[in-house]
C-alpha cells in the first residue's frame, strides 16, 4: 500500500457553531424549510426566523453542496450553507423552537441522508422530540386559496390533521430532504410531520407559504405577526395576475398559449 | 487540518431488529423477491410471506435507497426499506426461511454491492447455506405459459434444473441485485440460484410469479397455499387480454399498432 | 462480515514534495489558476511561474481527477497532476508566494472540496494569510478592454477593489475551485479574493489573463516582466480578428453567421 | 450519532488468492490486458496465458465493477471479476511474469484509480519493476499491418520504441486503467510501458492484438507460439472483407454506404 496517500472520505460536513457554550433549550421543536419548487418552505421559514427574531445557532458546510459560493450584495462571498437558528418560548406555556434555513439542498440523494442525520445530531442534543418540514405540493394550477397536505410518522399525529384543516395524504411519496428527515426522525424515537402547501410550481409562491405558515403556527401553538409575509403574497399574487392575463391575451389573438415558463428566481434549488 | 470537518461515508447501512433476541433458525434458506420488471420476484415473495405467515426479522434502511418517504394509506410515512422475514419450518424434514422484500433496490451499482453485503451478513447470523433470488426474464412478448430460467454458482444445482422444469441459461449476464446475491454468496461459501420467470415486461405479472414460485417451493420442498396468487393471475390475464384487444381494433381500424406502454404500477422500481 | 473485502474510500489524493526540506517561506500569498473557460487564470499563473522562475513545491495526485495519462512531446507520459510552486521574495517589503497550476480540475462536486481542503492544508503549513484565485467571467462577446470583476471573503477587501480598478461583483456565483478555495479559507481563518477577466469564452484569452494579472500584480505588490505575456496577447487578438472577419465575411454572402466554435484548446478543462 | 447506523466506505475490493502460499516470482513484470476497444489488450493477453500455460494467482472482485454475474456456457454464474496468472520463466535469462485479463474495468473514474492501487499492490509483494498495459489507438479506418504505437514513464524506455518497431506517441493521452496503471506505476518507483495497437474500432481486432503482441514479445524477451491467434486474425480479416464488400456494394448501387455498425461482442467492455 503506498503510504503516500491520503484517503478520504466522498463527503465531509462542517458545523461552526455561533457560540462555545450552546442556548439552553427545552425539548425543542425543529422546524426545517429548504429551498425547493416554489419556495414555499424557505419563505415560511424565513418568515418565522426574522419574527421570533431568532439567534444563529450554527452553520452548516458540506462538500454535498453545491461547488460554489455566493456573492452577497456587498461584494462578499460565502460558502453555500445551511444555518439553523433558534428562539426561546415568550412563556412557558409556549415552546423553544430550532429552526434550519439554507441555500441549497444536498446534491445527491445518499448526501442528503447524511446532512438529515447531521441536522437531526445537533437537534438532538437539545433534546427535540417533535419535528417539521416545510414543503410544497407541485399541482400545475393556480389556485386562489392553497390547500395544506400533510403525513406524519406517527397515527396520534395523522388524526388531529383534520381539526387543523390539514388533509391527509394517503399514497405517493415526499422525495427530498423534506420526507428524509422526518423519516429518520422516527427512527430515532421523535415525531415528524411534513406540511406540503399547494402550489402551480411557476412562481415563487408566498401564498402557500402563508398557507403552511398558518397551519403549522396552529399546530406548535406559536404566535408570530404575519404582516410582512402578507405584502410578499400580494407580490405573488400580482405575478399570477400579470401571467394569467398574457396567456388570456393570446388564447384571444388565437395563439398558441404556450408553455408557462418558471421566473428566474434568483436562489439555488 | 481542519478538525471542525466531520468525515463521513457515502453511504450508511441501518438494521433495525424487531427484537433484541434472535430467533432460533436452522441454516435457514435465504429468498430475496427485490422489485423489478413486472414485479415477478416481489409478488413471489409477499405471497410466500403471508401464506408462511412469515414474522418480521428486521428492517433495513440505508442511505443507498431513493430519497423519499413512503405515504401509507392511514397517512403515515415510512423511510423507504427492505424487510426481511422468517418462517419455522413446519416440520423436522422441511426448511427454515429468511423472506427478503423491499421497497426498491438500491440506487447505484455500488451501492448494492454493499447492500448485498448485509443481507448475506444478517443471513450468515443463522448459517444461511443456499440462497435464492427471484428475477423476470424480460421478453417483450405476452405468453400463455411462462417459462422459468435459472442460473446458479454451482453445476450440481445446475444439473437438477431439468428435472424441476427450470431452463438452464448458458449466456448473458444477471443484472442488479438477483445476481449479485448469489455472486457473493459464492465468495462466502454459500450456493445460490437465480430463477427467472419469462414476462412481457409491459404488466406487473403475478402469473410468471406464480411460475416460478411453483419451481421455487419444488426446489426449496415447501408446501404453500396459492389460491390468493392465482386471484391475481387472473387480473393479470385479464389486463393482457385488455391490451392485447386494443391492439387488435388498432390494426383492424389500419392504424399504427402503437408501442405498448407500461402501466403506472404504483411501486417504486 | 467478509473479512477478505478491502474497504476504500472513495477518493486518494496523493501529494509528492519535491524535497524533504520544506523551504522556509513568510506567510506566502496562495495565488491559484485553474485550467478553466479560456485558461484565464491558467495562463496568467504559468506566466507567473515563468517570470518568478517559481521552484516546484510538490505534485498533487488524485484519483478525483479525470482517469488518464498526459503524453509529454518527448513521449513520456504523466498522471494528471495539479503542482504547487514557490518563490521567495526579492526583498523584504514584498511576498514570498505560493502558486499551484495544473493539468485539470477535480472531477465531480464533491471532490473539488476534498481537493481545496488538501491545497489548503499545504498552505497552512508555511502559515498563509491571503488566497488568491484567477478565474474567467464569461460573457459571449469580444471586447477590446478586458474587465476585471472581483470578490472576496472580507468587506475590507472589497472596499479596496475599486482604487484598483477592480469591478465589485454584487451577485451571482463562483462555481468551482476558484470559489470554493476561497470561500474554505475564509473557514479556516484566511482571507480569499477571486478575480475575474472578462472573456468571450471562444478563444484561448492570453488578453484576459493579462488583464487579471496586471490587477493581481497591483493588489500583491510584485513586479514580474510581462514581454512573454504580451506575444500571447497579440496571438489572441489575431486569432479574434480572424473570427471577426469570417463573421462579416458570411453575413456579407448572405449567409446565416453560425455558431461561434470553441478552439481546440489542447488542455485537458 | 445514531449508533444503529453502519457506515460503509462506498467502494469495496476482495482479492481471493488461489493458495495460501504465494509462488515464489523474481521481480516479474505485469502485464496487463483489460477488456477496451476491439478487445485489442484482451485477446493478446489471453493467447499469452494460454500458451504460458500460466496458473491463476488471484481473482479480484469489487463493488467498483458493473452489478452482474456473468453467466457460463455450463449455467454456471459468476461475479465479474478480474483474474491474475503467473507464469515464471522457462530458464534463468528469461523473465518470470503476471498476467491480468478481466470480464470488465471499474465503472467510474475514481474506482478505476483505487483498482489500480490493488493490481501494484499485488505485483508490489512479488516485486515488479516494469509494467506493461496492452491498448488500443481507434482510428476508424481499416489497415493492413496494424501499427503498434507506445509510450512509457521513462524517457530511457521510450529511447528504445525505434529498434522495437514501435511508434514514439507525442500529444494526446491514454484514458482508464491502461493509462492509470503505468501513471501509478511511475508513483512507486516501477517503470511502465503501453503498447497501442492501430484498430478500426468496428470489430474485435485480433490482427491489432497480434500486432502489439509481437511488439511486446520482442521488449520482454519471451517467445510463445502465435498459431492460435494467426487463426483469429484470418477470422478478423475474413470479417473486415465482408464490412468492405457491403460497403463496396452499397457504392455501387448508389446508395449512401451509411455508418459501420460495431459488432455485438459478446464481452463486456
Amino acid at each position: 500500500m503506498d503510504l503516500n496517500f491520503v484517503s478520504l472520505p466522498q463527503t465531509t460536513i462542517n458545523v461552526v457553531y455561533s457560540s462555545v457554550d450552546l442556548p439552553q433549550l427545552q425539548s425543542p421543536y425543529l422546524i426545517c424549510g429548504f429551498p425547493g419548487t416554489g419556495y414555499v418552505g424557505k419563505i415560511a421559514i424565513d418568515h418565522l426566523i426574522q419574527e421570533l427574531n431568532a439567534k444563529r445557532l450554527a452553520d452548516i458546510y458540506s462538500s454535498s453542496f453545491p461547488d460554489q459560493i455566493m456573492i452577497r450584495t456587498d461584494g462578499v462571498a460565502e460558502l453555500i450553507k445551511n444555518t439553523i437558528f433558534y428562539s426561546k418560548a415568550s412563556n412557558s406555556s409556549s415552546n423553544d423552537v430550532i429552526l434550519l434555513t439554507g441555500d441549497s439542498q444536498a446534491i445527491s440523494p445518499e448526501s442528503e441522508y447524511l446532512l438529515a442525520e447531521q441536522i437531526l445530531d445537533i437537534s438532538a442534543k437539545f433534546n427535540t422530540k417533535k419535528v417539521f418540514t416545510l414543503a410544497a405540493s407541485v399541482t400545475g394550477v393556480f389556485v386562489d386559496k392553497p390547500r395544506v397536505f400533510g403525513t406524519a410518522t406517527n397515527s396520534d399525529i395523522v388524526r388531529t390533521f383534520s381539526e387543523k384543516n390539514i388533509l391527509t395524504m394517503n399514497s405517493g411519496s415526499v422525495v427530498g430532504m423534506n420526507g428524509l428527515i422526518i423519516g429518520i426522525a422516527k427512527l430515532r424515537g421523535m415525531q415528524g410531520t411534513c406540511l406540503l402547501g399547494e402550489t402551480s410550481g411557476y412562481v415563487v409562491d408566498a401564498k402557500a407559504s402563508k398557507s403552511i405558515l398558518e397551519r403549522l403556527l396552529s399546530v406548535v401553538d406559536i404566535k408570530v405577526d404575519l404582516t410582512d409575509l402578507e405584502k410578499k403574497v400580494k407580490d405573488t399574487e400580482m405575478l399570477i395576475q400579470t401571467i394569467q392575463q398574457q396567456v388570456a391575451e393570446r388564447a384571444l389573438q388565437g395563439q398558441q398559449p404556450g408553455v408557462l415558463r418558471k421566473p428566474d428566481i434568483g436562489y439555488i434549488a
